[in-house]
C-alpha cells in the first residue's frame, strides 16, 4: 500500500502549499481522496495515469477539499477517457458537478456515477474481492466523512518446497490457496498447514479530515495500519480548534493512541505556523510513531 | 494601461501552461478577465493585492475560463476581504457560485454582486468617469462574450508656463482642465487653447475569446489600441476550428486588419502545437503588428 500526499495545507492553495488531496494505491486500485484546486496539475507532475483513477472520495464540500474536482472531471473528458468514474461525497455534490457540466454543454462521454452520502453512521461505500471502504463520520462545520480503506485477508501462500515433496500439481494450487487440505495419489490427507504459509496480514488506512476531536471514531478505525488525522492547530489554539471544529496535534495523537494504530500522519496545518516540528513534538506526548504530511511525500505503508 | 497574461492556453491546465486569465490595469482599476483553475495561485505569485480586484469579467462557462472563480471568491472571504466584488458573466454563473457557497455554509462577508448576461447585442456593463466596458457578443459552442475596455477622454493638460504668464491661480485650474476659457484680472479672455494641451488620446483593449471567425464584432472593437483574439488553431486545422467554433491565427489577423486595431495579441493555443512562431507567421499574412501571449507576460499598452 502506498500513500502519496498531493496536498496537505488548510484553507487556500498557495505557492508550495497545495490544499488537501491524497492518492492511495491499494491492491491494484488507485484511489483519490479529496481534490483541492490544482490537483489535476499535481497529478500530471507526478505522472499519474488518469485512467487508473476510477474512484474519488470527497470528505466534505469545503473548497480546499473539492474545488479541483470539476476541473479533473472535465479534463478526463477532454482527454477522451472511456473508463467509468465513481464519485463518493456528501449529498449536493452531484448537483454542483452536473450543473456545471450542463451550463458548459459538456456532458462526459464516460460513465460518471455519484454515490451521495448523508448517513450519520459508518457505512460501506465500496466492497470488492480485495478491499473494503467505509465512511468515518466526522464532526465539522458541514457534513463530513473520513474514509477507512481495508485490505481483505489474501489467499494462503504456497510452500513451494513442501508442495513439491508431497506431489502437489498446478491444478491443486487454487484449493490450497483457499485453505483446503490435499489428498495425494496414495490417498493420504496432507493438512493445508503443512503445505502453505499464512497470508500477509491485511493493511488498512484511515483518512480523517476535517474534524473536531471525536472519540466515536475510535472503534471504526481501530488498529489501522496508518491513520491520517488532521491537525490544523497546536494546543495553544485549542479555543480556535473548538470554534472552527478542527483538531490539535495533541488531539490527533490521542485518537491514534486510543485506536492503537500503527502510525499517525499529521496534516492540514493552518497557515499561521512556520515550524511544523512543533506538531510532531505535541503529538508525541501521547503517541510515538508520528509523521508529518508534506506535499508530494510518499508513504510506503 | 497594462495587461498581464496570467494564462493563455486552451483546454486543460498543465505544468507551465495555465488556462485563460488576464489582468488589465486601466485608469486605476484592476480588472480580472476570465479565471481558469489555479488563477489565485498565479495572482499570489505575481504579488497582486487581492483587494484591488473589484470586477471580474467571465467570457463563458467552459472550465478553462472560470473554474478558478469559486476558489478566488472563497479565498477572498478567508482573507477577510471587505471590498465589494462584481462578477460579470453568462446567466447561470450566479447559480453555480451560490450553490457552492450554500453547500459549504460559506457565505461571503463582503458584498458579492452578479451581473448576469444574456444579451445577443453589445451592451455596456460598466461605466464610470474614467472608463467604459462593453460586451462583444461572440460565436462559440456556449453563450460567450468578449469585453471591450475603453478609456474616456481625460481632462486637458495645463500648460504651466502659459498659465503662469497669464496669471492663472490654482483655483482656476479645474475650469481650464474641463476646457473652459480664462478671464484674467484685467478682464481679458484668454482662450483655453492658449493655456492647455490636448489630453492623451484614450486607449482601449478588446478581449475576444473564445469564438469562431465573426466579422460582426469589427464595428464594436474598431480602432482598439490592442486586441486579444483567440487563435486556437492554425489554418491547416480550419475544419477543426469551424467544428469547435474557434479561430485560426489567420482569422484573428483578418479581424484585426478589418477593425484597424493598433496591435494583435494571439493566444488560447491548442495543445497540439509545439512551435508558436507559426501563429505569428500565419497572422502576419494579413496584419503586421502581432504578439504572442505567454503566461506571466506583461504588455504595456
Amino acid at each position: 500500500m502506498q500513500l502519496t500526499i498531493i496536498g496537505c495545507h488548510a484553507a487556500t492553495p498557495r505557492k508550495n502549499a497545495q490544499t488537501t488531496a491524497q492518492l492511495l494505491e491499494i491492491k491494484g486500485h488507485l484511489m483519490l481522496i479529496d481534490c483541492g484546486e490544482g490537483t489535476q496539475m499535481q497529478l500530471r507532475k507526478l505522472g499519474v495515469k488518469f485512467a487508473r483513477i476510477q474512484h474519488i472520495f470527497i470528505s466534505h464540500l469545503h473548497g480546499d477539499h473539492f474545488y479541483g474536482l470539476i476541473g479533473l472531471i472535465s479534463t478526463f473528458r477532454l482527454l477522451g477517457r472511456e473508463a467509468d468514474l465513481h464519485i463518493y461525497g456528501p449529498k449536493g455534490i452531484k448537483e454542483i458537478i452536473t450543473l456545471q457540466l450542463k451550463l458548459a454543454k459538456s456532458w462526459t462521454d464516460y460513465a460518471l456515477y455519484f454515490h451521495e452520502l448523508d448517513h450519520t453512521e459508518s457505512v460501506v461505500v465500496f466492497d470488492d474481492e480485495k478491499i473494503k471502504v467505509s465512511t468515518v463520520p466526522l464532526d465539522h462545520r458541514v457534513y463530513t466523512n473520513g474514509y477507512f480503506f481495508e485490505e481483505k485477508v489474501g489467499s494462503r501462500k504456497i510452500n513451494s518446497e513442501a508442495a513439491k515433496n508431497h506431489g502437489v500439481e498446478v491444478c491443486d494450487m487454487e484449493n490450497l490457496k483457499s485453505g483446503k487440505d490435499f489428498i495425494n495419489t496414495a490417498g493420504e490427507l496432507i493438512s493445508n498447514a503443512q503445505l502453505t504459509f499464512d497470508p500477509e496480514p491485511p493493511k488498512s488506512y484511515a483518512f480523517c479530515s476535517d474534524t473536531a476531536y471525536k472519540e466515536d471514531i475510535v472503534p471504526i478505525i481501530a488498529n489501522a495500519t496508518m491513520l491520517y488525522h488532521e491537525s490544523t492547530f497546536l494546543k495553544n489554539h485549542l479555543d480556535l480548534a473548538a470554534k472552527t471544529k478542527h483538531s490539535t496535534a495533541g488531539q490527533a495523537a490521542q485518537i491514534a493512541a486510543k485506536a492503537q494504530v500503527g502510525g499517525l500522519i499529521l496534516g492540514h496545518y493552518s497557515t499561521r505556523y512556520g515550524d511544523l516540528n512543533a506538531f510532531v513534538a505535541e503529538a508525541q506526548e501521547s503517541f510515538q510513531n508520528v509523521y508529518l504530511a508534506e506535499d508530494n511525500k510518499v508513504f510506503d505503508i
